[in-house]
């Protein structure tokens, strides 16, 4: 069965896409940790980013260096955290995550936020901006 | 002044060292999160990961794919968990953390395990038998 990403990058499920190629996808996380949490996609459904392909492996750090860039600018932060967890989506997935404070910021285990589709809308079009 | 990962790649601190080539090196964090916990540092002391020369960041997820596998086998768990935090040391570095059970094994605001000289000898060896 394909996973709840495969169906976002087949336009079966609306997402807040910030940006895509032929081999990646970036979108809103809906249940973010900090305001401005981008999920980075690689189409390539494997369930981990270190069995994808060499050369997607090598270029998703590329697609989402400018996504951390304008993350940035988008939201006043110290600087973009990145992680890689994987339990609970089988398929590979990066997150990049405004850090404000500290390392709790990016830590999974603290409930995520509850923000509304009009704070999303905000978000993607601020994020947008600067892409 | 030299950040402590630039003194390690100098060999002016030691450090258990897994892997290394041109652009990176990768040794074992003396404070793990998870044993089995290694760093990988780019040589290019830049603060942000994302702020990386284009050629090297298209290349740390390469260097540190056969890592992550070396890891998986050395040590049992369900995956090998990346994060990007970098809020201590201004010199990036990716984590790479086995995962026995959720994200609580990959949260930084955990205390960190205190592990001796010798089991972290084991670790390396063990690691590299792999590699």
């Amino acid at each position: 069965m394909a996973s709840i990403f495969t169906k976002i990058i087949a336009r079966e499920i609306p997402a807040y896409i910030i940006a895509e190629n032929d081999l990646f996808i970036a979108f809103l996380d809906v249940f973010p940790l900090m305001e401005g949490h981008v999920l980075v996609v690689p189409k390539n459904e494997v369930d981990k980013l270190y069995e994808l392909p060499h050369e997607v492996m090598g270029s998703i750090l590329q697609f989402a260096a400018p996504i951390c860039k304008a993350i940035e600018k988008a939201v006043e932060c110290k600087r973009i955290g990145m992680a890689v967890i994987g339990l609970e989506v089988p398929h590979a997935h990066l997150h990049l995550v405004p850090l404000h404070h500290d390392a709790n910021d990016i830590n999974f285990t603290r409930p995520k936020l509850s923000v509304s589709k009009e704070q999303l809308e905000t978000m993607q079009k601020s994020i947008l901006q600067y892409l």
